[in-house]
């Protein structure tokens, strides 16, 4: 293989890797990702050690995706109160697609019951991360307890993505009061 | 097969499917299931149409004794906010098991990503009596909103539950504070 098809064939394992599992489940066989993919057993074993392997990639390559289209910009200079409802607004957004199963980050945790999953280690690390962005805010923001308020805004963002995700209710009309009375009772400006 | 022996099959089947999907997920296969019971393929089969409705039937078996674990007895005359609390001390007890992987009845809904599948709909039903448990006792407390508080109490309890079933949180120090918070912004006495 020449490097660009070895390239082109990467992203297209990592593409198939991303759509599929989050479609259908971490049960995915490698059969069906090679044929989305249109790239051999044989190549796909030459570019990744494991399906595991592949699927921790597929999540690493979205992560900072999936953290732009969160979080607000940088030189975003609203008032920490402000810039944590954005995340909320930004994932009430992503839950009303049609297509929205849950966080994928979540979702394969979820599914692989494994923290020790390559996989599960990626999404692991892509939600502290969103944790260590509320809990910078919560502080900034003058909030009481910043670590208890890191770790609500995490339940609700997660509770709110699995329940949407699984058509138990919708983000609508019910994320921004819930996450306004905790930022609220932590006295966060 | 005798009565006798067909119901202890069935039980066998059914305890088998709710401990093995819940530990290794929706995908487990038929044959480890008949393998755990202890039962052929074909009385499976004989007894279950499809893996399908065998997982549903596990659910559902299951239901009861899910309710009675986690809502306050029928006698309970405590008011309604410590009836809400203490659903969510017996959560936050049964998530501090190590086999705790997250609330059944949410995953298996995760997992399957069909809210047309017969064990997606058995386990909707279960988590919209809770619903409306909570929902009860918000018009009963005297909540402002109790369509709301219903809706942030299940919130809480996803999130709380999924979050402590991929071990990226503990439900110990953050439900309780959570809940209180959401009583009392929603009024409930």
């Amino acid at each position: 293989m020449t490097t660009e098809a070895k390239s082109s064939s990467r992203e297209r394992l990592l593409e198939a890797a991303a759509t599929l599992t989050y479609r259908d489940g971490v049960g995915i066989g490698v059969d069906a990702l090679c044929k989305a993919a249109g790239v051999s057993k044989r190549s796909m074993y030459q570019l990744f050690e494991s399906k595991g392997e592949l699927l921790a990639a597929s999540l690493e390559e979205r992560a900072a995706a999936y953290v732009t289209t969160l979080l607000p910009a940088r030189d975003d200079d609203r008032p920490p109160r402000e810039r944590i409802l954005h995340v909320f607004r930004q994932m009430e957004s992503q839950a009303g697609e049609p297509d929205f199963q849950g966080c994928r980050y979540l979702v394969v945790q979820i599914e692989l019951k494994d923290q020790g999953h390559p996989a599960s280690r990626v999404a692991h690390r892509v939600k502290e991360n969103l944790a260590a962005f509320f809990r910078a805010e919560a502080e900034r923001g003058g909030a009481s307890d910043p670590g208890l308020l890191a770790r609500q805004l995490m339940l609700i963002f997660d509770g709110a993505s699995a329940r949407a995700g699984i058509r138990a209710d919708t983000a609508t009309g019910l994320i921004a009061p819930t996450v306004t009375v905790l930022l609220d009772a932590a006295g966060m400006h």
